[in-house]
């Protein structure tokens, strides 16, 4: 594999100062086109919005062939996958991620403006998508232009743009195995994270696996009685919750049986990392409204939980009455929302059976326990900072931004990361531009133009040298 | 105290078969007097109905009055009690309670026929209140009507007919006291229970008190996702759920610290007469649709554990998301809806006290414990079966009805029944007529008539002797 820091400086390449000037130039196009693109309401979400969906994939299709790429639909012709590629022999190759459906905008009346009609105020752009992802794409594309028309890029180039990201990204994860060769890659770039603080430009270099389920617990025929049935039977609550107090022991440790089997521990360097990442936790308890001591605190810092160390959540439980006043009952059955993040080698088949054992394991004999809505998401990945295609993307960021970059091993999980880097063979580059600020899937989400220019310097800069 | 047994057998009295004569002819006469009742739509929980409360209260005085009883309206305009009596030198006295108010209709599209649009259908009359309480408040009515016109009445009668029962009757509670001298009385007679199987006319010789508090756990700024949160802060619906498992040890004990401090013994006259209560548990089994394992199985029959073993349930937990798919979120607070029923000896206020006191132990302390909604209904009665009130009651109904009578400490609560035990300083009486069947508080509610003719053969009976 040809990494893209083996390239030599015998090529001719685009400086920063060079780039900003072509930004600057070319801004009002950039911006103009990027709005057409978000006028599209590609919720994939909605079936209402098919078409929508198809013609984003076709507005795409249309300007990456003007661009001189060779473009496909791959994945049917419902929100199907826009696949691209304009090879240059013996160059290595990077595969550009993104997707072009947006969340619905739902709850509309809290937007400032129509989220589909995008609108600048200061130094935001404000449009459903106008960060998520497609601003991300924009400023890829633009980048991709401006070294195509100034004869400076130095690589192949694939791109892989989905549509269903939003809901689960099934079309993608099905079709990716087939296209094995269509997508093999040296790196995989995907521009759709956050920095960690507005100061930080961040490389993300790991991401949490995820599984999900839901859980009934039933039996009684129906609500019943609290005064004629209670002390007589078990409550399916109670019982639930039981249940959920066996999941962890009272340090925060996950207290089911092998669930720790295949986790390997923090590797040195990215715990020296994550020692010295600059990262305030005393905004992030504000922001979250408590301290932190969630998970295995006693053995283990914020980071390094949130990088490296599983979790269990319940995301929600549900039984009985929860209005005002009292309604005395004994509810007929319970239901629990569970979601486990993943670290590096677990493996999330295994991990989803020894959850759901240890549920059947644990649940009162009484009842009837069934699983629902179970999700096999994906594995975790980590990278090393040491690794040649980070060290230059880190360069290039910092050379851009001015600021020192920040390596990140979140608790998110972006499940398509890792199948891509299988299935393509590369290295995966996590360098977004979003901010905390930009109301993802909220209304009113926006993007910096800052932030956008940043990463139109990045890319331009990291494909021309 | 002149208990009921004392009366000696000097009086004239109304044989079995002259009261089942006298209902045959004024069979047409009282069921429509009871239509008429029943047309009235007193609601009690909705204000649109407050006119009618009165008309029913109003309705009331009228009827009572033309029998001869000395009517007034208690507390108020709104939903008054109505309070009459007629006394007759030298006489113990009774004191019927009943209520006039009833529930709701909704959802109304589920009757057969028009809630208050009384109809008879086979053995059965259907209407909002047929059994609940306007079934039982008439046939008790027409009996008093049939002895005071045969001249058999030999008590001192007192009637006291709330209308808030079904909305937490504040006002009767709150008067109380200051009616003492009104409601002095030997015994009281309840009818608005349910015998706990067809074939089985049943006497209830105890009921549970009880509190209940609305719990809450919050700290959290919002929702927030369970990727960038999960292992950071402690989840509020895990910790609910811990702190809910904290209430009862495995072996379904309430784990609350003194709790069980003022919990007297079983009488051994109860343990006998349960021991010998022809109740078929398997049927019990069935119609709850599970084992009767809950609460402290392993040391007390279940019922023992219904009449005289406190509870702690959950009547409602609620955290998070709990539709469809996932949504993976550490939700921001979290909710549970607690009620305890109390055993006799118990202090309501003082249980209140030690579970708030427990919960508020138990929390994890990053996390904010409100507590709402804190209902402290009262406490918890038991007779003994061989009190001569009693024993003269159920030979009563053994006679008109020809079946064994059933004593039965019960789990459900009547919080007025110990106040006016308390107040008028007579014995209660609980002798309802309902049956499973009645759908109380639901669509189609309805009484047999054959258990109504059952009910005005007692009152006849029992204050003729």
């Amino acid at each position: 594999v040809v990494l893209l820091c083996a390239i030599t400086k015998s090529q001719s390449n685009m400086e920063i100062s060079e780039l900003k000037e072509e930004f600057a130039r070319n801004r009002e196009a950039i911006i103009s086109r990027w709005m057409d693109f978000l006028r599209i309401p590609s919720i994939s979400a909605q079936p209402a919005h098919d078409k929508d969906c198809l013609n984003a994939a076709n507005w795409l299709d249309s300007y990456l062939s003007s661009m001189g790429f060779a473009v496909e639909l791959l994945g049917g012709t419902n929100r199907p996958v826009v696949f691209a590629q304009r090879m240059i022999p013996n160059r290595p190759t990077v595969l550009f991620y993104g997707h072009y459906d947006v969340q619905p905008e739902d709850p509309v009346e809290l937007w400032d403006s129509p989220p589909f009609e995008p609108q600048i105020r200061g130094d935001r752009l404000y449009a459903r998508g106008a960060n998520d992802d497609k601003g991300h794409v924009m400023f890829v594309l633009a980048a991709l232009e401006a070294l195509i028309k100034n004869n400076q890029l130095n690589y192949s180039v694939k791109i892989l743009i989905e549509g269903e990201e939003e809901t689960g990204g099934k079309v993608i994860a099905a079709g990716l195995a087939s296209w094995r060769d269509k997508v093999k890659a040296d790196s995989v770039l995907v521009c759709d994270t956050m920095w960690v603080a507005p100061q930080l430009p961040t490389i993300v270099l790991g991401l949490k696996g995820i599984v999900a389920c839901t859980v009934e617990l039933s039996g009684l025929t129906k609500d019943l009685h609290s005064g004629l049935a209670g002390g007589l039977v078990k409550n399916p609550a109670t019982e639930l919750a039981r249940l959920v107090a066996t999941l962890h022991r009272p340090s925060g440790e996950i207290a089911i049986q092998g669930y720790y089997d295949e986790v390997v521990p923090i590797p040195a360097d990215a715990r020296e990392v994550m020692r010295n990442t600059p990262i305030d936790l005393r905004v992030v308890e504000q922001a979250v409204g408590v301290s932190l001591t969630g998970g295995e605190a006693d053995k283990f810092t914020p980071l390094e939980r949130l990088g490296f160390r599983p979790t269990v959540e319940v995301n929600g439980i549900n039984s009985g009455y929860s209005g005002p006043g009292t309604k005395t009952i004994v509810p007929s059955k319970a239901l629990l929302k569970l979601s486990c993040r993943l670290v590096p080698n677990q493996n999330p088949e295994k991990c989803m059976k020894l959850l759901q054992d240890h549920l059947q394991k644990y649940a009162p004999p009484e009842f009837k326990i069934e699983f629902s809505d179970i999700e096999i998401a994906g594995a975790a990945f980590s990278l090393s900072p040491s690794q040649p295609a980070i060290s230059r993307a880190s360069k290039t960021l910092a050379e851009v931004t001015g600021k020192p970059v920040i390596h990140s091993w979140q608790g998110g999980s972006i499940p398509i990361v890792p199948q891509l880097q299988q299935v393509s063979g590369g290295v995966p580059i996590l360098a977004g531009f979003g901010l905390e600020q930009d109301n993802l899937h909220a209304p009113n989400e926006s993007f910096s133009l800052t932030q956008f220019e940043y990463g139109f310097l990045f890319v331009g800069r990291l494909l021309s040298t």
